[in-house]
């Protein structure tokens, strides 16, 4: 690990290309502004930021606010460093696309390089009542159109996960397992359907919901005139961790 | 601007707690794992990672590799740090909704303090022929269940822009307007529609796909049976530059 405070820009050029040939991460804090060019096209005005290029040659430039980078670039870039009329230019290329990131500093406060090293695993978990709230926050997740009306709706069998209505006014039930989904789970909306059977004369469908399908269930499914809709437990995480801080109840 | 290199768990601490108390963006290199707890949960092994806190209180866990960081905090978090049998914890809080995510570092390599200053402006622009390639690459940008079968088709009036299939099996053709779509724009892709009418049997759907109307044209365009789907050029961009570096002939 070595670290560089308010180099010059020649100092900081040669410290970034022997860093980059070594595949080394990089952190690099200065006063800069940035082009993108390839898929679409961005321009961002100088500013002081902070700009972090990784070992599998990923880019990315944060300013000093916002979880998200204003600019970056995924792995497998090249890198060209040199500096010219005083400024230093890091050009940040890939092949296909084709596509490059141009990030200028007339000013460098700090270039730090270091090999790191990183095997720890990560693991994300959501639980069924985490699939329940992604599906409120954005009912994309099942399908275009869908509106929830109840989460947790009581009805003769037992609770039903999430109800609404599909784009074309049908009423929905939905069933959610957070691993493969087995025949049970397939009965048991089956019993929430014919139970609502009674109650309405509205048209109905059942959706069950699950990252898979056991062996089989599909057939069931057809059978009963049931659908399946595979949903990652992840993607709901996500979802839940990008949605802003609105409370369950906000959605009725 | 103030910079530590290799500093004890006690050292590091102490900065950072005057660094959070002045609301300056911090970087903070070494040894850790984390725990994530709110709305799902994640749990992260130790590795040498790259962890930014930024003067608005959000934070990023990046590892060596890899755009994406593998743990995140939007803005507005509380921080609590404090040293505990060698180890320093860094603690990020947020309370609506209840959240946490832990970093404890048994070694940290850098930490580095600054006040940024970032007023620069970020434009980001994306063509007509961008958006159409966005939704090629992801073809739910238009609507769940739509199938391009072709794209800048020859038919008697012109190009049209995507030509596709629904999922209930309809001819869709799409017309793409990267700014306000106007009258003109409803014309055209009425144009379209009637040629293809002498030429298939099939059901056809037109769908003006823009960022907005100007007043007047919902009206024409129900007249006409013609939709309209709201498309920002940007979230075109952005699924671009996610996307895979995959040819548009990929997709035929």
């Amino acid at each position: 690990m070595a670290t560089l405070e308010n180099p010059s820009v020649e100092e900081a050029a040669e410290f970034i290309k022997a860093a980059v040939s070594e595949h080394k991460a990089i952190i690099l804090v200065g006063n800069c502004w940035v082009n993108y060019k390839g898929r679409a096209s961005s321009k961002l005005e100088p500013g002081e930021r902070i700009v972090m290029i990784k070992d599998d040659g990923s880019v990315l430039v944060h300013r000093p606010s916002g979880y998200e980078p204003v600019n970056w670039q995924p792995a497998g870039c090249m890198f060209q460093t040199r500096v010219k009329e005083g400024i230093l230019h890091v050009r940040a290329v890939r092949r296909k696309p084709s596509e490059s990131v141009n990030i200028s500093f007339d000013c460098v406060f700090l270039v730090s390089a270091m090999r790191l090293i990183d095997r720890g695993e990560f693991s994300l978990h959501a639980s069924e009542s985490d699939m329940q709230r992604a599906i409120l926050v954005d009912p994309t997740l099942l399908e275009e159109g869908f509106k929830p009306i109840a989460y947790e709706k009581k009805v003769e069998p037992g609770f039903v996960d999430v109800y609404g209505v599909d784009r074309e006014g049908r009423l929905v039930v939905v069933e959610l397992k957070r691993r493969t989904a087995g025949k049970d789970a397939a009965m048991q909306l089956e019993k929430y359907i014919d139970f609502l059977k009674t109650v309405t004369n509205r048209e109905l469908r059942g959706i069950l919901v699950a990252p898979r399908l056991a062996k089989g269930v599909q057939t069931i499914l057809t059978s009963l005139g049931l659908e399946f809709k595979a949903l990652e437990p992840k993607r709901c995480a996500e979802v839940l961790h990008r949605s802003e801080s609105r409370k369950l109840e906000d959605f009725f």
